[in-house]
């Protein structure tokens, strides 16, 4: 009876897929750049299409306004005593970049070699249409929806979602859930479709190290004073010891190892390291020593300089001593590690490392702690469950480098685990030209997710 | 006899220094700025206000064209069997810079506290325009100058003087002689005159390191290759030891220490170090250990890093592993290092120390041997004895951290020693706003010239 139900939604949404492909397409077509304000207009009709879309689909929907843009919020049919989903989603998409990089118009949504290829199709829009849908395929197959599903579409995920903690707190009743549901990770590649398990932790600082009021002849005062860049050069090559451990005292405290069936699938999957480096045109490998490149990527911490100035940085030579230097360095944290731990174990470290020859400021531009899944839990074996059933095999179970500050925010307020489905591919130019979402992923990802609201008890 | 005839020479300057003040404003007024094209016309007006300047003392004088901007060329009567003097000097300035800074118009030459204040009053308008007005001081009241006396005012020495070499090599039995004279030092401070003895060399690197052929998400990729960043941060430690040394081996192989008589006078001279260190604004002193800052700053070679780039450099966040990261490295020279020598182990040191997991390049943006005067040449003794003439008061003997790499070029040319004979202050605003030249020190400066034309024998 249950598998039939979810049958009759994915027959629904396989019948209908090329109407859900021309409404995708016109989705694609509005600019709705959150980050660039003349783009007011597109961000109003995208968060129009949305609210217009999930009505269409059955649900209830209404605008929600924020100090920035506008979400959409929605909900099927509310049973008392049902699990319930929050689907969490975007409508925003980055900006288009280097115009001369794409192939074709970065708001003109095309099919090549199987592929939607046009912003926002994957990230965002792409994939969480296809929880819309999925909730459509339910509501006109079964006039209901075996789970209470909800929407919370946002339109500021782009510019680092200022205003969403401020409006969950707001709904905290109306958007109360067991699970969200989010689609920003990605499969493990081609033919391997995968949940994730767990995002990384951010604590980002920048270091701005300041000497002489100004910047000096570096003849004539070379030898008084110190040298502000190359303070600077000595603290942070102080952050690595030889074994490319961080050498943050305490830095490692709280890490938690990867399960070793963890470790066992990831070793089972297919990764090959000269080609990924190949790809990345780099020389070699780089990284904590006793770990792959895949599990440090996945599972350990890691310290990186984004970006460093200071001096005269132009064409040619200038003989100075600079009167300051600055770094921008952050930290990608994972489980157990906390990232108010970690800010204060830094901020420790270089107060103690910098000499007083020099002044020292620093300055946080992001702190947010990793995120780990349950895994044993119901939600995740459902997911896991439904993957199997939309892309039809057994997804991977992998983690993602990057961080996603709204999951610890969202368990903090809402207290409901997050389920990461990824149906776009990993290397499908999310923020970069040329984005892209396989048109058959689109199709096993509504399918996924129709499994999904099916599966979960 | 020889006094009678120095007295007249500078008795005359005395009584026409109104004259020669008005005469420095006029030069003043022309806004001879050398690495600014649209300058083209003030430049040309600069060169001909030198040729008939130098024609009005009685000079015979002719403008050369070079490659860039043209020189003045000028001589005495030439007498054969008498010493030859050089006088080299510019006619061009350093842009004005920040015009805010500026408490008056920095074309615009006023007196102030009994200082010109424009730009090129010290550098090196005023300066040298005190050993044509010597000139023309002996010329009117002897109708001679006891040595030969040439000059090369030349308009591109704020531009590295890029066509000097090739002007002295083309003119170089027209330009021989015993001694070049040169006035782009200073005094040692107020009431100290003082001739230099020595500059520094000078080896100007850039460092590239490369890593991954783009910017990478350092989330994704962090673990995975190694950061440029960090790279390059690592190596820059590396160039000093724990006691402010130098750390490229064979680096002080060739230096010479100053001999117990210099120093002993530089430790004789009024400099205090916290009053120092409080102007520059910085916390505290930092260099080689077991020297003093006036003796790092005059005889110890010194490595800074002049500028350090890579990554995201503007306001905020951005969490990428940069694809590239430089530095501009620059090393300070004493005799008798060599910067052959120095640029080799250098890039020998860096090639050893970088890593196979990123890829180096090195540029060389300058490349110039320290200068050490002969200081018991007959040269040197009347310069000292001119000073003491000039301004009433025994010179010091100092040295200077800058370099000038027409010192060198120059002995190695024309086979001659220079006389470094500063008449201005040490902070005076060369290259900055507000640069001034006393008229006190003007005006000692023409005494001073005048005696040295008498004095050398």
């Amino acid at each position: 009876m249950k598998n039939e139900a979810i049958n009759a939604a994915i027959s629904y949404l396989d019948q209908h897929k090329d109407r859900f492909q021309a409404e995708l397409f016109d989705l694609l077509k509005i600019p709705s750049i959150s980050a660039q304000k003349d783009h007011a207009t597109d961000m109003r009709r995208a968060a129009q299409w949305v609210l217009d879309r999930c009505k269409a689909a059955g649900l209830r929907a209404e605008i929600v306004e924020t100090e920035g843009w506008p979400a959409v919020l929605a909900e099927g049919p509310l049973h008392p005593g049902r699990p319930t989903l929050l689907v969490y989603g975007h409508y925003d998409v980055q900006p288009e970049g280097d115009l001369s990089l794409w192939h074709t118009g970065p708001f003109v949504p095309v099919i090549q070699e199987g592929k939607i290829v046009c912003r926002g199709a994957a990230d965002d829009k792409g994939q969480m249409f296809c929880a819309i849908l999925a909730a459509e395929a339910w509501l006109k197959t079964a006039r209901d929806i075996p789970v209470n599903v909800k929407f919370c579409i946002e339109g500021e995920e782009e510019v680092g979602s200022p205003n969403l903690a401020k409006l969950i707190k707001s709904h905290k009743e109306k958007l109360a859930c067991d699970y969200v549901v989010i689609h920003d990770t990605a499969q493990f590649g081609e033919g391997i479709p995968a949940v994730t398990a767990a995002t990384k932790g951010l604590v980002y600082k920048e270091i701005i190290i300041r000497g002489p009021k100004k910047d000096l002849h570096s003849g004539t005062f070379g030898g008084s004073v110190a040298n502000p860049a190359n303070v600077l050069a000595k603290l942070i090559a102080s952050f690595h010891d030889a074994e490319g451990r961080v050498n943050i005292p305490g830095f490692y405290d709280s890490v938690q190892e990867m399960s070793d069936d963890e470790v066992k699938m990831m070793n089972s999957l297919p990764f090959d390291e000269s080609a990924f480096l190949k790809d990345l045109g780099s020389p070699k490998g780089w990284g904590e020593q006793g770990y792959s490149i895949l599990h440090r990527r996945w599972a350990r911490p890691t310290l990186d300089v984004n970006g460093i100035y200071g001096g005269y940085m132009k064409e040619g030579s200038s003989t100075i001593i600079p009167s300051m230097a600055g770094a921008k360095v952050s930290m990608r944290l994972v489980p157990d590690q906390s990232a108010e731990e970690i800010e204060r174990l830094f901020e420790e470290t270089v107060r103690a490392r910098v000499p007083d020859t020099v002044t020292l400021e620093i300055k946080t531009h992001a702190s947010c702690d990793p995120y780990l899944a349950d895994l044993r839990s119901a939600g995740m074996k459902a997911a896991r469950q439904a993957v199997a059933l939309g892309f039809g095999k057994e997804p991977v179970l992998i983690r993602e480098g990057g961080s996603l500050p709204i999951l610890p925010m969202l368990r903090q307020v809402l207290g409901a685990d997050s389920l990461m489905l990824g149906y776009c591919m990993p290397n499908c130019n999310a923020h970069s030209p040329n984005e892209f979402f396989h048109l058959r992923d689109f199709e096993a990802g509504m399918r996924t997710s129709a499994a999904l609201f099916g599966l979960i008890v």
